[in-house]
């Protein structure tokens, strides 16, 4: 396996040495299968997970969905975070890169929302530590939602309905209605946005019957050409950051000259380096990469297969691994759309240029 | 009473000699004005109506709610029923005149999508008969959804899940995936949205208590100064078609040059004569007026009070009728947000030019 980035060497070669067992015996049973698939991922929990320093409650959360779907925070009125990452379509929108504020469009691909907590940071150059710092980002960006932090507060404030639910998610706050509130909300509502009992998560809880066998095929090729080199985990990715293009840089179409988390480091090694994606709900999240250019799974399952680890799959080998992808869909969360606070004479108003 | 279409003189006439009648005697006691207010309006249903000729199943309706959610139904893959009839914000989107594709604006404001159901006709000219026609407009237009009904077949037919819904919601119909049964569908889940048990419906179903004294003053302000002629039936609105300025013509900058009905009929008479919006749950659906040109709510009652009635309520009189149509607030719908189908390598790709 060719793989792709110096932290993850020793986890390679526990890994390689298990398929050299594997070779010397020449057996690799389902059960040997399971428990390697076991050693590798995760399933993805029933509930929540909790966030240090910001605990949950049901005002907070409650609050965080009100603003997640909240437009007006928005400089248009018109933008709000479910915009772009849409609850009911994986957590994204569909669009190769966001459209925002003046019809304008994003530089990178939206990543999906669920399971976004169980990520190692956010964005696709990890350059938010958590989910709060991420949420204030978009709400800036002039691509994005264009607003200031000052009139987000303006906003918020002009709402008693607000006012009451941050004093109720923030108690003992002299003045809880602040921007990094907002961002705590919405990170306690995101960590609700979990996908749990997929086919795959089934499978790792120990029912080898979840899995077809196309789809444990899938699976095997996922582990044996080293696509889990970098897609592990609970998140079966978003644990790393790692290079695109170890082998063979994708084309230009792919790439739009983004050098990724090198604009954070600015570290030589860090050019055209990404945080791996999640690849749960894959079959929903698409278009893939971070440029969004590609729509079909199978055209993104080949593309990495020769960026990354330089062997080129057979269409029936492709199509097993997309089979085993597919398996990576969970209960989608359910969610009551929320019913937002009459605006006031003291709402700011939309704002289109 | 300075009313203001002749097919309302009958009604009005009967309004009036109930009045002449309280001048008679003197007194109008608070059981008179329920009486009167219960003649004049009536409580919102607790169930969605049926409609006639497109009967609800729980499949249709739930297939309609998708389909009011499923911005790939623009061309932009981007704009949803929901993006400007948000049933979390009143049916309604605190836009002026909603932003569509392209970031260009719409002619009028949208009108709310709650109790919908109800009006006469659909659009501020009520070109539109029904819900269903008017669900085709928004998804055609160029500056709203800008798709074409082929194109939102064509998308429809891309995803297994949905063709599957189309076939469960329309039995026995060869090819159930039409832009005619889209907007079917999508009548059927609107219909669903309606806003029951006000303050008001509480006091038309017989509860006196239900508002207070300054909402009934409101109350008795909003009959006796004939904002009942136009404003009256189950959504206080909705009904009929009126002449906006039959008193005063109001400033162009609330009628932006728009002849409203007269767009439809052709007829002299129906020059600036608009459909009556409901005043259903009016402190969530500003700015108002066709031209969505104010946002404040006591401003909207002061103007239509010198254009349509010729005369200028107090201060404290507009706080009271203002008190009153808060109260016009109902339930609001609980909508569990939908999961949209996954895309497949033949649904269309977002086209943002």
């Amino acid at each position: 396996m060719k793989v792709l980035h110096k932290s993850k060497w020793a986890d390679l070669l526990a890994v390689a040495s298990f398929f050299a067992l594997f070779l010397t015996f020449g057996t690799a049973s389902a059960d040997a299968l399971q428990k390697e698939a076991q050693s590798l991922f995760k399933p993805i929990p029933a509930k929540a997970p909790a966030i240090k320093g910001n605990p949950a409650t049901p005002e907070k959360v409650e609050l965080g969905k009100m603003l997640f779907f909240e437009p007006r925070i928005s400089k248009s009125g018109f933008i709000s975070c479910n915009s772009c990452h849409n609850v009911g379509m994986g957590g994204v929108d569909y669009q190769p890169t966001s459209t925002g504020h003046g019809w304008k469009q994003g530089p990178r691909n939206a990543p999906t929302v669920l399971n976004s907590v169980f990520n190692v940071a956010q964005f696709w150059d990890g350059r938010a530590k958590d989910l709060a710092e991420q949420a204030k980002g978009p709400v800036q960006a002039g691509v994005e939602m264009n607003n200031t932090p000052a009139n987000v507060v303006i906003t918020l404030k002009s709402m008693p309905e607000y006012v009451d639910l941050f004093k109720k998610s923030f108690p003992g706050e002299k003045d809880p209605v602040t921007f990094d509130n907002m961002a705590k909300a919405i990170e306690v509502f995101e960590a609700t946005l979990i996908t749990p009992d997929s086919k795959f998560d089934q499978y790792l809880k120990g029912n080898t019957k979840a899995l077809t066998k196309v789809e444990s095929e899938g699976l095997k090729l996922f582990i044996d050409n080293g696509c889990a080199g970098c897609h592990s985990g609970v998140n079966v990715g978003g644990d790393d950051y790692y290079t695109m293009g170890v082998v063979e840089r994708p084309a230009d179409s792919i790439m739009k000259g983004d050098k990724g988390r090198f604009a954070v480091t600015n570290a030589k090694a860090d050019e055209f380096s990404f945080k791996s994606p999640t690849l749960r709900n894959i079959e929903l999240t698409g278009p893939y990469f971070h440029s969004g250019s590609v729509y079909s799974l199978k055209e993104a399952i080949s593309i990495m297969n020769v960026a990354q680890l330089g062997s080129k799959l057979s269409t029936t080998d492709i199509e097993k691994v997309e089979a085993f992808l597919k398996t990576l869909t969970g209960k989608q969360p359910k969610v009551v759309y929320p019913i937002l606070p009459a605006p006031t004479d003291l709402t700011l108003k939309p704002a289109l240029d």
